[in-house]
């Protein structure tokens, strides 16, 4: 099944780079690795444009390396395989996350919770890999990646509407998973974006009530259509009075300041405030918003590969992939722009075959 | 086994009580109503000085009730049963906890947590009553109170160290079972006090290894008799290096601010901290200490009816107390001068004799 290789087959890839911090990406070659013993080669197909993406082409996480290479929402097709390889064949649909590798043998590792291995995971770019090489990420045309890094596309997802699921879907999936979203539960989802988008999706497809928090109705046709029960606006007092005590579970996908006591009241004895994004700045917090009702106020970071391959495969039993707007490469700088706007409906995603 | 009553056998009974805010008690007679269909009449043995007994006099939490009469860590013995009343017969050795009477019929009450009532748990003092009578509490002789609000204290524990069970034991217990303390689990219990103490003693008989997070050493000894497996003094810098990823939960009696950020990178991935003291300030959280490792911060109010049972349950089987120091009831107010200057180990209980 697997397709045996001792040279590289790819050794300089074309891709789109930020020469420099804040710079415009442009086109250029990267070096891709020799095929290892473990590593399967991708020929991109899609690769999704996440907020994070722009945050760190700009420098927003700490010091980049330059040219930095986005793109952590992958989707592609195997096309040649190390020998030790027996997960993948040449042909099978893959994709690949935020990460390509991490220590393997600390206990988040071992526990499938490798996004936060003790000795760090290594980003899918803008890091340094086991050798020191610096990794780029997915707006290329192919990528090389150790096998047990890359997950299983499954047949009746499409490339490019899975591409996203890589990190805004188990971005979401992970949380609403792990704090049981289901039948009987109230869950609100926080922000309708990028991540929102797909939480809406997924708590509705895990039989949850799920309502959507979001600045302003003017999403508000979207979010029904998309699974939502219900749409209120943030800006709107009366939605706290209103929803006082509520819900089971709130999973914020907003990165800017929140008055967290006014949320954690709306959740219900027991309850659950998940952050999945979060502002950078610290946030003010009284701690008997907590002990009040027994509440909850955690975070969540992406998921691991076992679970990632889990949601890929819970997204593919219910239809359900990202909502995309596909652009050529030479696009990527607009989109940027559009997705700091606010634009975008729900993710950009490149064509790989444009770059 | 009941003996029914259709008057009220007491109708004055003396009490400790403060006359105003900040006021030194000094005895009263407070009324007691009539043991109605479904009562217990309660000849209280002790009652134990919670911390918050002395806030409230001093009305650090709003509008103070007065003559204001704390106390609800009680124990004592049943003298008269109403009519209606199955649970308890004359002798029986019963306890009476935080509050006294609740909805009975929202979410929270149904699930078995009283104390989150959603009209708000009628307080065991403090309080109103539904005839809208203050309520007045253990720092008293006697009490009335619904049978559905008294538990039974088991065979195995004395009296004098069961009364501070009821509000120190359950505070502890609920979120060391909550949260799976038990065998293969690293607990910190943050401050050895009152509170404290109880948790190091429960933790420990779960089966968890146990650390406590103590401002100093000067309690390192009483802490590993309690049954701590380590003992961290926290104004040492190089405990936080130390213990950096150890927990997988932390349960904070503090009420004094914390740096949060710096707790919560003490977690393993996954842990929680729990909070049961809480600073009435604001205080300061970045969202990434959550994000970063799924950690979650959590509060936690004493436990419901049924969980304080289960808790001196589970106390008797271990052969768990407080541990005490007993006061005659005009050492009260010198009792609460050295409560503030963290002057007592572990947990004055006032002989209700000497009322």
């Amino acid at each position: 099944m697997t397709t045996s290789s001792t040279a590289p087959s790819v050794s300089s890839v074309a891709a789109y780079a930020a020469p420099a911090a804040n710079a415009p990406l442009e086109k250029i070659s990267v070096p891709r690795r020799p095929v290892g013993e473990h590593d399967v080669l991708i020929e991109i197909k899609y690769a999704g444009i996440c907020h994070s993406d722009i945050h760190q082409v700009r420098d927003g996480w700490g010091e980049g390396i330059y040219p930095m290479v986005p793109g952590h929402e992958i989707a592609g097709v195997v096309t040649e395989t190390g020998p030790g390889v027996s997960k993948y064949a040449v042909g099978d649909r893959v994709g690949v996350g935020c990460f390509v590798d991490s220590c393997r043998e600390c206990e988040a590792c071992l526990a499938g919770q490798e996004q936060h291995c003790a000795k760090g995971m290594t980003g899918t770019y803008n890091a340094l890999d086991k050798n020191g090489e610096p990794t780029y990420g997915g707006y290329s045309t192919h990528l090389v990646v150790d096998e047990n890094y890359a997950v299983r596309i499954p047949d009746g997802l499409s490339l490019d509407v899975a591409a996203p699921l890589l990190c805004a879907g188990i971005t979401l999936y992970s949380p609403l998973n792990h704090w049981k979203a289901g039948p009987g539960k109230k869950v609100a989802i926080l922000g309708l974006g990028g991540l929102g988008h797909m939480g809406v999706k997924i708590a509705h497809a895990l039989g949850a009530e799920v309502t959507v928090l979001s600045q302003t109705l003017s999403k508000k046709e979207d979010g029904l259509k998309l699974g939502a029960d219900h749409f209120y606006a943030t800006s709107d007092p009366k939605t706290f009075e209103e929803l006082a005590g509520s819900f089971d579970l709130i999973v914020s996908t907003v990165s800017a300041p929140l008055d967290m006591d006014a949320y954690l009241a709306l959740l219900k004895v027991g309850g659950a405030f998940v952050n999945v994004g979060a502002p950078e700045e610290p946030n003010s917090l009284n701690m008997f918003s907590l002990i009040g009702g027994n509440k909850t106020l955690a975070g969540s970071m992406i998921g691991g590969i076992a679970e990632t391959q889990e949601m890929l495969d819970f997204c593919a039993r219910h239809g359900l992939g990202a909502e995309i707007e596909l652009i050529a490469a030479d696009r990527i700088n607009e989109a940027y722009e559009r997705v700091l706007a606010s634009d975008v409906r729900y993710r950009f995603v490149i064509d790989a075959a444009t770059i």
